[in-house]
């Protein structure tokens, strides 16, 4: 039993239990129909009680088992959304000998009841916390099992291999091979081709679901803050656009066509002009660092092109993608603003005016798409886990490789297949451990 | 259309929407069953989807007019608790011309269509609002129409005297009585008796919406600070032993058996062991002026049973109930406890040892409910709309009174008899106005 809705006030509250018994113990403090006695996928009008004394007026949807999240009985009750009556109502519940959910628990146990499996579970997380179009998207279709079909589909074909070379062990010394060692490297190469594909993937999977770290770096008084005022003050105008659908606005975020950029050290930008000299060069660096993308900014009136030229150089950003940004054209009335570009790729703004901040926008965009960030694969890798277990598959392919090279006996290769199915199984949950699924769930919020 | 639940992250979030179009809107970007041909109080498995986009996995609640909140058709869609899906929902849904709901908007449309009265409806804010049980408990009663039903009754017995006389006036010169006077008399005195005691209840109904403003004082070193500290811990242990159930606590206010006791300028208190001294005999005067019970507290060990005599008197609290508290009961070797209770009630506690808790709070709940804060009247009055109304309708039977003594006319007695009717006709909507309702449910949250 948990709260399933976000804490606070609300119009209503949503409290989600789940179990054989959850139909009885809902009913032993309901009054109305017998829920017993109803069918699934109904809902019911009542009161909860504790004893005369009416705690509210409620609804209560009924989910018989299995046609649930959980594959078990679920009940949701639905009551006013005040946090004392969702407390005054488990409070009852605890008494019926209900317990509150661990982090998750109703997830895992949808998990373990076969409802999907461990790469979806995890998915319901990500999309939860997806705050982008393209986050969304990646989880949604990792939740609906699309990343999951893929790893199985590659298993399956490790398995019928697998299989063969373990009947091979069956025959002891009669050293038989019905697994063609040929085709089985054509197949570990093609599977290892997909799995560097996914690898690669994370990228722009981190990318997606955690932003693109950018800074923005400049002389003094080429109008860094304003910039970044400009770019959020847009956002927040689009966000305050549909009202009632109140969002945590980070200050130091902006979403830009299904992307999100993450800021850097936005606040010591807005507070003084000319931080980046008073904190010298040092930590300008530690600052480019830490971004994935920089903006390099500059007054078009104070920097010649020859010396815009020195100022990238010297940025000494390590191959990290730098936009150069020209502002206040407006202002430059004497400028030939051709011969910036001659030495890079400039996109000319004025801040002040707002103009040129789409231009300067599809440039991010393009930047981030542009960057070693695109992927072979139509799926996307966002979870380190994930990760993890394809870099073990990965190694394991290699060693089942050299095995084949070496002409090693099917003992070994088949040990080694193992260590590749084992690392994959984990991703989809086929194979796991108690520590795995409690590191996993308990990322989870409460309720879910 | 509205987010019914809670904004933030939670396991789920629900929409809603109602209308006579809600379910054909929904069903525009809903995919799976047919929504249009499903019976009412029936819950649905499917995805919201933009073309061919899935937005999300939902469940979608079906009422059917009338059998719903607002008896209206209602859709209700369960989607993943982010804002980020919330969002596209709405903004789906805005696409289908569906429109965002004014504050209250659905509880308002429950009251247009009859589903209750105006007190009910207002008691549905009150009882989200309602943070302890005793608040709770007068706002479902109110919900669920106990206090409407008294005002109903009253006015259903005025009207038929209203008729009566009303039919006099028929008769015009005729100088005929249908309507006995004495009796009016009567029924208009035991009328005001009963509203007498509902105006009543209305200084117990504000202290249980709006909690017990309280004051403690003393002399520096009194140990304020640790007591207030004590009452507050204690509360925080009780609230946290329902983990999941995130309650704001509110750092000033504790709630002892139902009753909400708030604190004033304990900030102060918590910072400085002097500061009553340091501002002076003035500032602690204010502080006596708002509060509506005083706790003094004393150094058993500092002050003898004259001297506490003389202090109890400078405090010159104006009739409000004074608790004396004997502090620092542990360290008292020395003195007989017994030659205070001759000069006040005293209660004597160790604040440190958390001694003597139990029975200051069981003190303070008497206190609160024998100070003038019992009502003869069952139902409490909480709301200062229905306060006035009450107030309104009070003065013009008084009028009907000095009328009747003064054997003035039919009509003139009609007028006054329909001036308490419209008053009370106010309290449940029989009588509303269009500024007085969007008065009243602008003050609701948007969703309810």
């Amino acid at each position: 039993m948990a709260l399933a809705t976000a804490a606070g006030k609300g119009a209503i509250a949503v409290i989600r239990l789940s179990g054989p018994e959850a139909i009885t113990m809902c009913q032993a403090i309901f009054s109305g129909k017998n829920l017993l006695a109803q069918p699934t996928h109904t809902i019911h009008f009542g009161t909860i009680r504790d004893g005369a004394r009416v705690v509210d007026e409620v609804l209560v949807s009924l989910f018989v088992a299995p046609h649930s999240y959980t594959k078990e009985n679920v009940v949701e009750i639905s009551c006013h959304g005040s946090d004392f009556i969702v407390q005054e109502i488990i409070k009852l519940l605890l008494k019926q000998g209900a317990r509150l959910a661990q982090a998750g628990e109703f997830t895992k146990r949808a998990f373990l009841n076969g409802k999907f499996d461990l790469a979806q579970a995890e998915a319901v997380a990500d999309l939860i916390a997806a705050d982008s179009a393209k986050a969304h998207e990646v989880a949604m279709k990792q939740m609906r099992g699309g990343f999951s079909a893929e790893i199985k589909a590659l298993r399956t074909r490790l398995i019928h291999f697998a299989s063969l070379i373990e009947l091979e062990l069956d025959f002891g010394e009669e050293d038989v091979e019905f697994a063609d060692r040929s085709a089985l490297e054509n197949l570990i190469q093609e599977i290892q081709s997909l799995i560097r594909n996914l690898l690669q993937s994370f990228a722009l999977g981190n990318v997606i679901k955690n932003g693109v770290p950018t800074v923005i770096v400049g002389k003094p008084n080429a109008g860094k803050s304003t910039l970044l005022n400009v770019l959020l003050n847009e956002e927040k105008a689009i966000v305050s656009d549909v009202p009632g659908t109140t969002r945590d606005f980070i200050e130091d975020e902006i979403s830009v066509e299904d992307i999100l950029f993450r800021f850097i050290d936005t606040a010591g930008l807005r507070e003084t002009q000319d931080k980046v000299e008073a904190m010298g060069v040092e930590r300008s660096r530690q600052k480019i660092e830490e971004a994935a993308l920089v903006i390099y900014l500059f007054d078009v009136n104070e920097l010649s092109p020859t010396e815009l030229a020195a100022e990238l150089q010297a940025l000494n950003t390590k191959n990290k993608p730098v936009l150069a940004v020209a502002n206040k054209v407006d202002l430059a009335t004497n400028r030939n603003l051709s011969s910036y570009e001659a030495v890079a790729p400039v996109i000319f703004i004025s801040a002040a005016d707002k103009a040129g901040i789409t231009t300067l926008k599809q440039k991010l965009i393009a930047t981030v798409h542009g960057e070693n960030l695109n992927t072979g694969s139509s799926t996307i890798v966002t979870n380190l886990r994930h990760y993890t277990s394809l870099e073990q598959t990965y190694e394991a392919l290699d060693a089942v490789l050299s095995g084949l090279n070496q002409g090693i006996s099917g003992d070994f290769l088949a040990a080694d297949i193992r260590r590749a199915l084992y690392a994959l199984g984990e991703i989809t949950g086929d194979i796991t451990t108690d520590d795995l699924l409690e590191n996993i769930f308990t990322k989870f919020c409460i309720g879910k």
